[in-house]
């Protein structure tokens, strides 16, 4: 503890209730403790540190003002939500935050009756706050009673058209409700798009030194005194201004924009919407992300998600890496490829580090697109780029593109649109957990007409895949590939287009066959090893293709071998499922095959390691190496499931 | 030929080419022999009627200002492109609109140069537009040629998320674009939501008699002559008006309301608009769904689809049914079951007749919730709702579903939230064709934890598994039924839960087993019966669930006959996969069985009579007695396949 920070004030908090007894002064000092707490426990951890700073202040004054668990603060996204998980009984455990065991980075239901919605994905808090409100003024119930529904999200999410259908909704029902916008002018990215430019404007015309409040949505709010705060009251309508139309015209009262790290602003204006407020209001706060942790303050992405770090000098402790990341040789091929043919283009969805799309917005910015959090409209797009002769890669995490599913199944596959979705964070992403899973793209991509599907087995793979992609200019084409590094193989020097639907042997053997789709080839591997000392020597195939699958090697693998064994870092439904169905139209299991699919398991697999995680899920060399056995019908000396 | 109106001007156009040589005068008649020549077609066809004739007028203005193919005119959704249709060389085959092997009730790529992106689904033609306004400006390239894209879609539409994303990224790329929103005030049921209301005081402000344009957005465009019209872009002027200012906050320029069935209003405004728009601009065009069809204007859902019907008094020529709709067993049985329970809720995404919530929108408004087009927030409102102790079922096509398809995993399923979902149009729909297929919806729902899956096999089935999910409160629950009218069971008087994970044996036969999911139940029966005839007596077994698997049942079924057969109204992935995979772990296969899974072939399917498509498929009855009788090795005297 020699270390921590002093915190006497936050110490003597435990729930939010304990907010109720704090003066306006002593909030204050405690959003200090708060701040220090924080960048303590995510030195530790690790993790998304540059949003919680942001909202300190905003956290404090909503607990000190309203009464969870009863009113539902649902925080979207929740990468801000550290401080909150410190307020509500979870301070013990905030040095646990994204470890196996620990607390999720994400509010979680299952975690705390504070989280009363558990988000990961953004722009959801407004639609579930509305469920929470609608439910409320029909004599729902729930434990904890029902109370306001605030949600309270970034103008980054507040981009997603999500949002804007829960806003259009929301302004139609009337109910009372609380959206408090958390404008910092940037998400993990600097924000696009013309929503984002109206935002500006808005502050522009109303800057923050002094509090404003728009002209309809406040008249009816503000007028009659209350407790503390009267005085402030009336300056804030003198300052009244014409912003917030837009969210007026969709039926809210718009309040703002104030500072969100003053409390002389943020408690009158939450305690006159708490006591008055009657239909939808939107409350418009300016907060800067990292605020008040300098290193934050002057990163690029204000210390959007990082590792442990160094308290003082904010310097990140990560371990030095000895193979590139799948997510920067996806980056780079594809800035190879775009140089030698300008047709190639790129979308992402607010993701363009993460994606490692950033190298191709700097060195061909006009061919690079970032559509804000919109898979949605960035799948269709794509679309239309296609239509129209550009070959686009679409690039979007696995659960992500989840988003903009029916978009892949209306708009591009049944048009046989030559879209290349690029998939990372495939399979098991670590820290993140249960919601971040590249779990079903396989499954939701391999069952559509049109669709050609791979995934890469090494970084080397990957590369090649890119090649494929972009020479494949016939039909959509999906590659997927984990979060990480590579496995340290040797890079080739150029990408090569693979021939679609070809698999490739990686070694002969006999007995049994183990057909793998995607890195966990490394594991089987490994699994191969334990069982030559065994006596035992499977074939090992690497798919490649989930669709087309490579008929001939799969049916000559059956045909070859007693036991036939697929593994995929993926759900029930995919590669295993089409491998089956082949099997099965092809009579191959009326005489007899000893056929698994290893998939992942029917559960959400929570944060811990990759390789902790696809422990649990039973992916692992162990887990392999019992499969092969077990299907042979090999006693087993030892193993760690026996 | 006898009823076919006089259409003297409309027989010289082929092609929109054809138009550049009429005066506005000869276009204003046009437009009237269109009008008469799309109710006609229609009449003998059936099909979206109301649409397209609101847009007459639209359209023949477009065609004679713009230039298709080379330019782009993208009609969201495409109900409303008959006329379109007949404009642009396909009136010769205008009367097999949505028959089988006939025209698509959608625009269709392949179909037509003159339709650069098929629409089906709502809310997409604006990142369409936008793909080939940008693909135009950095070199793209296809056959036709790229000029302007043109995006045109309804108010209705403009309510979903993805519209919103569109607009978005659109006024911060500021590439040129039009956008004409089509402001019917009526999509398929009268719009509902803020923007709806808001869209309304735009034309109360600014009444369409005459022609008005809005400050910022006209005065860049209109203020120089141009050759024809010069003296009304004047007129224009004198009453701007300050409204759009929505559309101008995402940084389009708008131009409207205006009335879209004058052509001295249309003209101007669209070669206007030609000649000189520089980035995005948003058009405001206000029309009357079913506009000359009196008819349809009287109707309430202004002549939105029609059966065949007499072109004089508008009376639909539809065949008497013997049984219930299953949607109508849905939304008859919800309002018994909520009658009796005040926490059950209903949600519908714009379509509360096709879902059949409007018997609970009338009988209980307060828990009947039309979001719009608005399927993502629509799953997690239900999320919401259920979060705090109500029974909400949602009510979607399988086809539709899918755009919430992330918040059925993320809010829904990874949360164990009992969100009830009803989810009609399952399998193949008839004249809607491959767009609205529900192909998908098991396979993209099973394999997710927590969530429940069944089929109705028939109407008392459905009707006992709406009470089944509203008495499973423990988690999700999903269950499907078709198109169209129940097979004509005798309807059980109440409806009752049924046991979680049991399917029913429906025969007891030897040999081969055949476990059917969903309504593919009556065609096993016939070919069940064609097999007794030919001393082959399978069992039978309707699995109701797809997950979790009844595994007694199934692995009993795999114990006692040779050959064991799936059948579903779904893909690969889906039901059949599932228990594939348990066979699998199960190790039944090991030693023998002849399995086979019926599902979906790998291809989309156009329009036809469900019967017809089915038969396509290979889902029939004679598919089911063929497959029988391959796997069993019985020699085929005939077989329409054999």
């Amino acid at each position: 503890m020699a270390d921590r920070p002093n915190t006497p004030l936050l110490d003597t908090v435990t729930v939010p209730a304990d907010l109720k007894r704090l003066s306006d002064a002593q909030l204050h000092q405690l959003a200090g403790e708060l701040r220090a707490e924080t960048i303590s426990a995510v030195s530790e951890t690790g993790g998304h540190l540059g949003a919680g700073l942001g909202v300190v202040e905003l956290t404090v004054a909503l607990h000190a003002v309203f009464d969870a668990p009863k009113d539902k603060i649902i925080w979207d996204v929740s990468h801000q939500s550290y401080p909150h998980k410190i307020l509500t009984g979870r301070r013990d455990r905030i040095r646990t935050l994204r470890q196996k065991g620990g607390l999720s980075g994400f509010t979680k239901r299952s975690e705390s009756p504070y989280d009363p919605f558990g988000t990961a994905h953004s722009s959801t808090s407004i639609s579930a706050a509305l469920g929470f409100a609608v439910a409320r003024d029909l004599g729902g119930a729930c434990p904890e009673g029902l109370g306001d529904a605030i949600a309270v999200i970034g103008d980054g999410a507040m981009s997603a058209g999500m949002a804007f259908e829960a806003l259009n909704n929301a302004g139609h029902l009337g109910k009372r409700l609380i959206v408090i916008l958390n404008d910092n002018d940037m998400s993990i990215a600097p924000p696009v798009g013309a929503l984002s430019s109206y935002l500006s404007r808005l502050y522009a015309e109303a800057p923050f030194q002094e509090l404003k409040a728009a002209a309809k949505g406040a008249v009816s709010l503000l007028p009659e005194p209350f407790r503390e705060g009267a005085k402030r009251a009336k300056e804030m309508l003198k300052g009244m201004t014409v912003g917030g139309t837009l969210f007026e015209e969709l039926g809210f009262s718009y309040v703002g924009p104030i500072d969100g790290h003053d409390f002389d602003q943020l408690l009158p204006v939450l305690r006159t919407v708490k006591q008055r407020a009657a239909g939808p209001i939107l409350i418009h706060v300016l907060t800067k992300k990292g605020k008040g942790f300098a290193p934050a303050e002057r990163a690029d992405d204000k210390g959007h998600a990082t590792a442990k770090f160094d308290v003082v000098t904010g310097e990140q402790k990560t371990a030095p890496s000895n193979a590139p990341s799948y997510t920067s040789v996806f980056g780079r091929t594809l800035v190879e490829l775009a140089a030698q043919d300008d047709k190639i283009c790129a979308v992402t969805a607010a993701m363009p580090d993460g994606t490692g799309l950033s190298l191709m917005a700097e060195r061909y910015p006009s061919r690079c697109f970032d559509v804000s959090i919109a898979e949605q409209h960035g799948v269709t797009f794509c679309a239309g780029l296609a239509a129209a002769g550009m070959k686009p890669f679409c690039a979007m995490y696995s659960t992500f593109l989840q988003r903009g599913y029916d978009q892949v199944v209306h708009d591009v596959a049944l048009q046989n649109l030559p879209v290349r979705f690029a998939i990372d964070r495939a399979g098991l992403v670590g820290a993140d957990g249960a919601t971040h899973a590249g779990a079903f793209d396989i499954a939701y991509l391999a069952n559509l007409p049109n669709m050609v599907v791979m995934a890469a087995s090494d970084e080397a793979e990957l590369k090649h895949m890119v090649a494929t992609a972009a020479a494949h200019d016939s039909g959509p084409i999906a590659f997927r590939y984990p979060r990480g590094e590579g496995v340290g193989v040797e890079m080739p020097e150029t990408a090569e287009a693979l021939e679609i639907g070809k698999g490739r042997m990686v070694r002969a053997g006999k007995g049994v066959a183990i057909l793998s789709f995607g890195t966990r080839l490394s594991e089987v591997m490994k699994a191969v090893e334990a069982l030559e000392a065994k006596g035992i020597s499977p074939s090992v195939a690497d798919a490649r293709f989930a669709k087309p699958l490579d008929r001939d090697l799969i049916l000559s693998l059956a045909a070859d071998h007693a036991a036939l064994i697929t593994i995929e870092e993926g759900v029930v439904g995919g590669f295993g499922s089409h491998v089956g169905q082949l099997l099965a139209d092809e009579g191959v299991f009326d005489s007899g095959l000893k056929f698994r699919s290893m998939v992942l398991p029917d559960a959400f697999i929570d944060q811990a390691s990759p390789a902790e995680m696809y422990d649990e899920a039973g992916l692992n060399a162990a887990d392999i190496e019992k499969k092969v056995l077990d299907v042979l019908g090999v006693a087993q000396i030892s193993g760690k499931r026996a």
